[in-house]
């Protein structure tokens, strides 16, 4: 699980360097004998005597960056002159914009769009408060909402840190599903006022996604806002990797040939992400579950549980196993961890039932060696980026609220979820899945159009809709 | 002070009629003979004995426009297909949108816009909060904050029917001044909860700009803000109002050779507008004014004000005037009024001192006939925009912000408001200068770039500035 050079660590350093000789192809060897790889060479400037070049390139990390610099300048006759860090340049003054969708190039324009034509418009509303979703951007828009307190592996950084992640999902949003998202990064980590506030902003749109929010109190935050508003909202760490999980599940017993109601499932993890999975499995018809914690097995004589812990325990584990995440791995037909990094061996793996599929979702360290696991195990997922069948939110989001826009949807609901994983699942055929092929790319065209029709139609068959 | 047909009430009727005769250039008749004005004639499908057009024309008002429709369809061998209102097809699905601004085609744009690589984005400002400046629109955002209690001459139609002015004041953000600006309608109008809500949404803005929010309310709110909050917050149907007043008053000060200090002013109208006016005029040193309400001039004697009353009691009518408006407005210089319709007669202005200068800026009527006004001042302004001299907020929030988020500014006082003013005066020169053209037009070239250089330097001159 060595780390390999990534272009998010990707540097651009500004050199000066003799023109003759061979100064030039010195630079490559440079940056791949520490480990870096060159991913471009611009010459920006060249005279007779000194050339100037933009050397760009990979690294591992900030250290590792800087091993290069230091590396490109120890060359004879070389000068650093800047390093520029290709992700930092990307987020100069954000990643996102409004933009107006009208003209206002003359005074006739401005009148129509403003005052005064803009008051039949708001009298339209006032008169009838569904012609909102219909006159206002409403129609299109979802609130990007987040306290800041679980931000990816970073833990509670706060609001202000949290917003480049939530620029980058708005982006996503736009990118993928035509959605017009706007980052909403609140200063309170108090559950009531996180509720009242993002009550008292809803007016404006079409639905609310919440994100990185810590467990336990996303649950409540969740649970609340939906019996309060009358737009779907939807925490995307709990619900979206739900979706892609049981997605990518469903086609890993595909490949194995074996049935989500019969097999014994092991999971790591009953924070947010994992009490999500366990639920939308259960309601997929997952019948066979254990789920561990830190201090083993959930079970019904475990005591000071919290009520989401207390409802795991009260609904899963039939047979009150007691032990650890070991034992509850050995014979078991799926190991799913959204827990911490490095708990399982091969050997542990090795143990599990025959054709076994291993979902370890850790970020960026894995439950268990992926390379290891692929020893004893049928189908292997992970969240990371370099391995395959990456488990990735970014492949459901974007459509679930696409279609639940589309039908004007009061709610969201497991059905809709289903029916979203369903969509994503049945987008890889018969003909191409297989054991490193259980989930689509982020990229695979019509996803999102996939999955939001089936959340659309899944709405309006409920009666859920406008 | 006869409405006159307006594009803002812009209907398009589609229309089958027999494809020979005179029956086209009836239709043009047919609407000029009810007061319309055709802008436009589309034949849209033509056959050999009928054709279809698309006839676009202006009405005065819902009833007119109707009016309109009966004439067309009355029409011998005339049918009357669709009628469209081109005000309401402009705000179909809302009238902004968001854009990314980084490209987004593979996976490395990907991994570095959001995970992994946002990862050492967020972590670059939770060490240093201040970059959230530098990496996050934050650099270029402002919150367009409305309670809907006080929208346009509407009222209190709430948040949902508030949505089509913010998004119209959001599209004029980008339009003049390139700022990312999202409407927040909130759900409440308790000032509490007003203010805490907007504390705990702020963390993402680089300003907030309050909308529409009804007095005294509006006070409160915007004074315990700039107290909370370490970004601009400026509510602009009081400084944008105020702004534009100053200017203009500045410059029909030019046209008849008064000064501020010295001449008398009259206003009518003490509540938002009308007292934000009054301190920005007093800031700029106007000394002479008496601001009368419903109930006639504010003086020490009266009883029962409210706080924001009792302060322009104490602060103005230094001569312990206590009749009504016309009383006051009897040999002063200067009269502003943004309180109700037809409050005065031509017969009160010709009793004001010579040249004397009338704001008339009720909307959509005006404190006294314009044209009547004009018979007796030397410069008239209203708020209307077909009459010359447009009092106008959109000549300066654009501006205003871009000033403020250029300098990082942390705070809009009087001095930054003063400076935007004279900015504005100052771009009618001494040749433009009349008194018919003591403002601008929205559409002036470079009018929102001198506003801002103006704020930006006041800003970072007094400090306020990151």
């Amino acid at each position: 699980m060595a780390t390999l050079p990534s272009v998010s660590y990707s540097i651009t350093v500004r050199l000066e360097l003799d023109g003759h000789g061979s100064a030039v192809s010195s630079l490559t060897h440079a940056v791949e004998h520490v480990g870096g790889i060159v991913t471009a060479l611009d010459v920006t400037s060249s005279g007779h005597e000194r050339i100037r070049i933009d050397v760009t390139c990979a690294a591992r990390d900030t250290d590792h960056a800087q091993a290069i610099v230091d590396a490109l300048g120890a060359i004879d006759g070389v000068d650093v002159h800047k390093v520029s860090d290709r992700t930092f340049l990307m987020h100069l003054g954000g990643k996102i914009e409004t933009k107006s969708k009208v003209p206002l190039r003359n005074r006739d324009e401005l009148s129509m769009a403003y005052t005064p034509g803009v008051a039949r418009v708001s009298s339209a509303i006032a008169a009838n408060p569904d012609d909102a979703r219909r006159l206002t951007v409403k129609r299109n828009s979802v609130a990007v909402i987040t306290d800041g307190s679980a931000v990816l592996g970073l833990g509670n950084i706060g609001p202000e840190a949290s917003m480049p992640v939530m620029e980058g999902k708005a982006a996503l949003f736009k990118r993928f599903a035509d959605i017009d998202a706007w980052p909403i990064a609140l200063a309170s980590q108090d559950v009531d006022e996180i509720v009242r506030t993002v009550q008292i902003i809803a007016p404006g749109f079409g639905g609310i996604n919440l994100e990185d929010i810590s467990a336990p109190r996303c649950f409540e935050v969740e649970a609340r806002l939906r019996e309060l508003l009358d737009v779907p909202v939807f925490h995307d760490d709990q619900h979206g990797t739900a979706i892609v999980v049981l997605a990518a599940l469903k086609n890993a017993l595909r490949v194995v040939g074996k049935d989500l109601a019969e097999v014994r499932i092991a999971m790591s993890g009953a924070g947010a992400a994992g009490t999500a999975i366990l639920k939308l499995l259960m309601h997929a018809g997952a019948k066979n579950i254990v789920v561990c914690d830190v201090q083993g097995a959930l079970h019904q004589g475990r005591e000071d549980l919290d009520p989401n812990l207390a409802w795991i325990a009260s609904n899963t584990n039939t047979a009150s196993y007691t032990g650890d995440l070991t034992g509850a791995v050995r014979g078991a037909d799926v190991f799913i961890g959204v827990s911490a990094p490095n708990l399982l061996s091969g050997d542990d793996i090795a143990e599990m039932n025959e054709d076994s599929i291993i979902f370890a979702l850790a970020n960026p360290d894995p439950e268990v060696d992926p390379e290891i696991a692929h020893l004893h195990a049928a189908v292997v997922a992970t969240g990371r980026s370099d391995y395959p069948n990456q488990i990735n939110n970014v492949l459901v989001f974007p459509g679930v609220f696409r279609g639940l826009l589309d039908a004007q949807s009061h709610t969201v609901d497991s059905d809709m979820m289903v029916a979203a994983a369903d969509a994503l699942a049945g987008v890889v055929t018969d003909e191409e899945l297989g054991p490193h092929y259980i989930i689509p790319s982020v990229f695979h065209s019509n996803l999102a159009q996939r999955v939001a029709a089936a959340v659309r139609d899944t709405a309006l068959r409920e009666g859920r809709a406008t």
